[in-house]
């Protein structure tokens, strides 16, 4: 039988591991809250399968566990330094000043520097379009993917995301890598021993291949070719070059370095709707977009069109009600944190309503 | 034989079309430096090739030969009608209005709305960068692509673009359709009898297709799938739903409506790279990035990484010196406008040097 969690109480649960581990209440409150809100969205890869390793930086000292933040603003520019919190706090902190920015100027730039790897880029537009601000969100990532004709890893799956507001609509959000694929998806077909798509991934002396064991050994491929490539260099440019962070080899894998900070870039690019119209027309012309192509006809086959965040919205609503459940390992990791700081995790189960199904 | 063109003389040629049909000779010579500087680039689909459309609509009252164009700016954002101005003059506009907001607040937002077809959105980049700015430009299309699941065309192929200053090495210009691949190839391909690659198109029934004469009858994909379908849908919620332009089925095919201006808009953003470091340190850092990657071990085959731009680069020198070769259809065209005009196409040949070659 799986067991299954209660979203809140699983959130409860990690906070209370981040303060043990030294973080402050308050910020140990984001770090879970993006976690989970990762597993309701269905991002699993992003959800509180990520809290062992932030827990292991921690206790390692490769990450601040309250370290003191500063932000500069020039105009509209506001750099911010993260002191090596971790991501979803200084995340957070670039929210807050483009949504000052944009509401004071009408629109603003956050650069961010010394930062960690930052949850989903959808835990900050969901807080964006909620305050009535398009939100543009990038992130540099240590290194996965070649560039087009080269060899071995240099960029990352450096992701793109951009949130927009609807009215009765839900908002438009848009969160992904610029890789073709996952690498969690290659993981699958090989345990499953099943070949995957040409156009994936290269093996370890850089050709084409079909193979999932091969394409772990060597490289996924940026999606779109070149195109893909190209977008998450000026990712790279933008997140590490400009604002000061590491940039390529120099963005610190948090698995595998143990030595230095990740030194993880951002860049969050606000725009306040109403310097451009009224908000209300604005969601009135978006709503009325949404809706058109949603009612185009459609390809044989396919139920329904879909916009960006729809799919994670109808997710959110079911783990919400139906529970999330963990990998077994997720919940020995969760568990063995637990067992070290006087919490249990069967305390964030679920408790079934006989009218919950 | 190949008759080839002096690119200056050929601007000159164009630039003497469209005074003639009306646009003042500072404008005119701005859309003709527009589309040569395409061809030189190696972008025939967005050079002079496009002459013979724009005098068209500028003949049928379908575009304004020189209207006065309305900015309003408040904070950082401006609104910029382009009042059915030739597209490359209201991007102009946009451009010079992007730099100086960003020179003077460190970062700025420019919202077009009423403009049309604006070429390439490297030419606007290409100037950017001379003025040590970062630019991100996009624009949005007529309607070419299906959205995911949908069985005909509703978003365009709208562009994504982003020009970064280096120092001794050459600047990074992406300037990329969001369709997998130009229409221009399925064509191509379709002449000469072969199939395309699954991916590519679907049919006039929504199936996929390999076959080039059913996809022209069907439509041309996004790039990477779903995620290339969410960058297109962005691109029109920011450049034609938030700046009060056309967006979907509401930005007019300039080839296919003659009752309409075409209404397409699109969003500069300008960062200005001394508000975030020093300008030098800056172009050390991309200097050095650029050459860390073409340094890259490389795939079997392959020859050189490339930085987007670079291919253009080396077409654009290769084309100054050895003249641009014209398709006969647009000589064809551009002689026939020439002879109601008084000019002579043939003026703008290039005069072989017994050195040149």
């Amino acid at each position: 039988m799986i067991r299954r969690y209660d979203w809140q109480k699983l959130a409860q649960y990690c906070a209370g591991l981040f303060t043990a581990a030294g973080v402050s209440r308050e910020h140990a409150d984001i770090i879970a809250e993006s976690l989970v809100q990762a597993d309701l969205r269905g991002i699993d890869s992003h959800g509180v399968v990520r809290a062992d390793i932030y827990l292991k930086r921690l206790e390692a000292g490769m990450m601040n566990a309250d370290g003191q933040m500063f932000a500069r603003t020039t105009g509209t520019v506001t750099l911010l330094d993260g002191n090596n919190n971790p991501g979803a706090v200084v995340g957070t902190r670039a929210l807050e000043l483009a949504l000052e920015g944009a509401r004071r100027n009408g629109s603003a730039v956050v650069g961010v520097k010394r930062s960690n790897h930052f949850g989903t880029c959808a835990y900050y537009l969901l807080k964006a379009v909620q305050r009535d601000t398009i939100m543009i969100i990038m992130s540099n990532a240590s290194q996965t993917m070649p560039p087009t004709g080269g060899l071995r890893p240099f960029i990352g799956t450096n992701p793109l995301a951009v949130g927009v507001p609807a009215g009765r609509r839900l908002p438009f959000i848009l969160d992904m890598a610029t890789s073709v694929v996952a690498r969690g998806k290659i993981i699958v077909a090989a345990q499953k021993g099943e070949s995957i798509p040409p156009g994936w991934a290269i093996d370890k002396y850089g050709n084409p291949t079909t193979d999932a064991n091969a394409a772990l050994e060597g490289s996924v491929l940026p999606m779109a070719g070149a195109k893909g490539y190209g977008i998450s260099l000026f990712i790279d440019l933008l997140c590490g070059v400009l604002t000061g962070a590491g940039f390529g080899r120099y963005v610190n894998n948090m698995y595998e370095n143990w030595d230095e900070p990740q030194n993880v870039g951002h860049m969050f690019i606000a725009f306040d709707i109403g310097k451009f119209m009224p908000t209300e027309l604005f969601k009135e012309r978006v709503d009325r977009y949404i809706e058109e192509i949603k009612a185009e006809p459609r390809a044989p086959g396919v139920s329904e069109i879909l916009i960006p965040g729809e799919l994670e919205h109808r997710k959110t609503l079911e783990r919400k009600s139906r529970g999330i459940a963990l990998p077994a390992s997720v919940e020995t990791e969760l568990q063995g944190w637990g067992e070290r700081f006087g919490l249990d995790l069967s305390s964030a189960l679920l408790e079934e309503s006989p009218y919950s199904r």
